[in-house]
């Protein structure tokens, strides 16, 4: 049960976003701005980053939705899986391998973060841009996955809602109305 | 130094707003919101929390910027000191202590904050929104820390800046335009 009186027909983030929709605003400001960025970094690399940082999070329902948004773009269940619990053995590039190892650290602290880490992105091509995006990413999923948990936000646990929910996130962004809308029948 | 290129003269998460102004504009929107808030918790207690979580982060910049204004609005630099480093003996309200509880859950992980945690902050007084609040700020600052520190961006060790930085964000908040401004003179 929530920590406080939310709407309980809306799942996860959205109740609370519906709680209060003044800082719900900026907050789907920045999903939009680090997940649906149209340089650098692509769409699905965004969504396994925050992904695998939900997953270390254990907050299942931002690593279920947005592990859900990322099989949406990359069309395959299973590699999102493979990212969530080894990424080093998944059929993806260096570069997001050494990009996933840096938001890894992020997770435990910002001085987790070695000079080793950002060398080697840099090396196979990640550029500052990417580094900065990457940090600020799984920074963000540090703040989302505590604002779920902390307040104890219902969370589906019928997985199929969150594929249905992926589509219409695919399609039109984390748009503040989309948070407040109920969920897709 | 910081991990990408950045304006060397700029301090802290302000180098890296000036990187990034678009997401820059957002984050300050969300400070702003839950910092310089005129209903429920007062902007000094907000600014207490803020100044615990990132101290417990170990994010020096930040507990060093916010510490300065909570010292600010409270003309009580000892305060907050005794705040950072032993809540429980400071000389703040039993609702505010409550809070700081919760708030240190929030920064270990959000499944860490309790029932109990909850129920005693309600029976001191606390209203939905003032625990909303706090699990939010705490969040948000789960994420500033890691941002500044996981981009390992510059923190200026002399402690006489913090304060006179300090004196223009009580005057003016945290509005993007600040960021992107250099250090006082």
């Amino acid at each position: 049960m929530p920590h406080i009186n939310v709407d309980e027909s809306l799942p996860g983030i959205r109740s609370l976003m519906a709680f209060s929709p003044g800082t719900a605003e900026p907050m789907s400001k920045l999903a939009n701005l680090l997940l649906r960025n149209h340089e650098g970094l692509s769409m699905a690399d965004s969504e396994l980053i925050a992904t695998y940082v939900s997953y270390l999070n254990d907050c299942f329902y931002c690593h279920q939705s947005h592990g859900a948004i990322a099989a949406c773009y990359l069309n395959n269940e299973a590699l999102v899986e493979q990212v969530k619990k080894n990424y080093q053995q998944a059929n993806i590039p260096d570069k997001l391998k050494a990009l996933l190892a840096i938001a890894g650290s992020v997770q435990k602290g910002g001085k987790h973060v070695t000079q080793e880490q950002i060398e080697k992105a840099k090396e196979l091509g990640a550029t500052d841009k990417d580094i900065h995006d990457t940090v600020l990413i799984a920074a963000a999923f540090c703040m989302f996955n505590r604002y779920v948990d902390g307040l104890a936000a219902n969370t589906p646990t019928d997985l199929l809602t969150y594929g249905l929910r992926a589509k219409q996130v695919a399609e039109r962004g984390y748009g503040n109305h989309i948070y407040n809308e109920k969920q897709p029948a």
